[in-house]
């Protein structure tokens, strides 16, 4: 039994392979703080620590609920050596003792066996949001949209429904879609682009990414473009611009304002598209017609009006008191965690 | 009027992105010698005069006719740039004189005039290629297979009949499709691949190419991948396998010997149906049915008996005495000045 501290803080930490996003909670769930920080691990692995260490000393924390899915930056030869990376950058920034790590199974270990079971560990942030969901909604189906994947992950009857833990394992129920609102290369998700009344076939080459499309659309700023550009080319709609119309080798000297227009609107549509599949597919699958979709991630007020075309499925704002932007994997482990060290569970 | 002069000797070179090809012409357009460098002239740029200079001791030309496409290489700013950069190589090896530049219109220029109108000059080899051939054959479609591109050129009544002479224009005119036997990203030619009766998306990253579909099929060997594998691993049956794994994110311990032949079969079909609905596309637009195809290029070989059984016409080994496998820029242009020199146009 834990003995009820309500000055107990935790710090959320979900170490992502672009962003570090953290979420503070204290007294009863209540979060105090969240915070995305732009950080590609691949680029600086080694400012990863002092980076943890400056979050640690602004927070104070007194526990950690650490998850992560970074390992699989492919600065780390394989996921082991990722997770060991990122555990000892912890430890390193706030000692080991107070540090719970998040397992695919959605239980808490320590620094000492998640270093043991690295695979324990591996991509495990999905749960703390599942669990955290299936905590707060009886029935639902929570969509995270991040930069590179989306998690579509289904809550039935108060408890956590999803049938798989490992990536091909999750890429096949459904549960993972690989696709973002950000990093994602514009030439996969869309395979022909309509010039006028010509169909082109786009390079299959990491010429232009998504975020490329809704930044010269406007749905994003270049303050919410936080990867980096594919050409290490401005993020501007000048920019993106000229990395659109490479799609099919061109650019904005031949092409027109209205072309390059079209061609982003043709990728955000196609993107789109896909993910409203993704989501179609899964709510089919698990007969889950009737369930709220809570629409979450950074991405989430990117498709909030275009997937509402595509899904007959209001997506609330608040559930049961609950922002849903809120739900996230860092509030959902900090929570998770508070509550355990409260008594709640 | 040339001056008869059977000792002249014309090197013909065509300088890529990941290929230096050549070719040795002399009396009366015969063939000397033929031979394929693998050279990425991104990672090495500062090699690229020394490497012509080795050819030019060895081959001894009287002159060279010279085409190219490696300026579109993303270590060059522009194109005008790459240009300015392969043309000076090209001077620093052989002396400015007796270099003779092929346009996109098919004529030579000199260095100084290509140095002036670089987009006269730029990704202008498939122009030798075409003009070559009508010289050799009446009716056909000439499939050149590169590593990363295919070009699909027809020719009517000993005429080169394309449609378009810069990167958009043949993409829409499908003069150029934007695919190859090596470099391309399997991700882009296949979105979904069977595992068993489940179907998944391949993650659109650049995490496995064609060609380790290929080399793990054995189609080719190690010594035809000749570019880099994208994960820098080796270009062995195993490095294969596990890059193809890693594209529905899994591995070969995993995913069966048998799943990872699958996957490869999969995406090797997926490539060979998108090149003949590539050459499908532009017989029907062309009214070419009874054309004949002269497929050509390092690609050829491996994909020979894969288009035959879906395109019903005989791919020929000679046309009117000429190996079509000759058919190459580097092949065209020397021959193509060769004759010039020679007085037979």
């Amino acid at each position: 039994m834990w003995q009820v501290n309500k000055k107990i803080k935790v710090l959320g930490l979900d170490i992502g392979g672009a962003h570090i996003k953290y979420a503070v909670a204290q007294n009863q769930k209540a979060l105090l703080k969240r915070k995305i920080i732009p950080f590609e691990i691949y680029r600086t692995p080694k400012k990863l620590a002092p980076l943890l260490k400056a979050i640690c000393k602004e927070v104070k924390p007194s526990a950690i609920a650490l998850s992560m899915t970074g390992e699989l930056a492919d600065v780390f030869v394989t996921r082991r050596e990722g997770v060991k990376f990122i555990l000892n950058a912890a430890v390193d920034a706030f000692g080991g003792n107070a540090i719970n790590v998040l397992t695919v199974k959605g239980s808490f270990v320590s620094v000492s066996v998640a270093m043991k079971q690295t695979e324990l560990v591996s991509a495990a942030n999905f749960m703390a949001t599942v669990l955290y969901t299936a905590s707060i909604v009886d029935n639902s189906v929570v969509v995270d949209i991040g930069s590179t994947t989306t998690d579509i992950l289904p809550v039935i009857n108060w408890s956590p429904a999803i049938l798989a833990h490992d990536d091909l394992g999750r890429l096949k129920s459904g549960e993972l879609f690989y696709g973002g609102y950000l990093r994602t290369n514009a030439s996969s998700v869309l395979q022909e682009i309509s010039i006028g009344k010509t169909k082109v076939g786009t390079c299959p080459e990491f010429f232009a990414t998504v975020g490329d499309a809704h930044l010269y659309s406007g749905d994003i700023t270049a303050k919410d473009y936080t990867c980096q550009t594919p050409d290490g080319g401005p993020k501007t709609k000048r920019g993106a611009g000229i990395r659109l119309a490479r799609l099919i080798l061109s650019d904005p000297q031949t092409l027109s304002a209205k072309e390059i227009e079209s061609i982003a609107r043709q990728i955000v549509k196609a993107q789109t598209e896909k993910i409203a599949d993704a989501i179609k597919k899964l709510i089919v699958k698990r007969k889950m017609q009737n369930a709220k979709i809570l629409l979450t991630g950074a991405g989430a007020k990117v498709y909030r009006v275009k997937l509402a075309r595509m899904i007959k499925n209001p997506f609330p704002g608040k559930v049961n008191g609950i922002k849903v932007e809120n739900i996230s994997p860092a509030s959902a482990s900090a929570t998770k965690l508070l509550s355990a060290y409260l008594g709640a569970e």
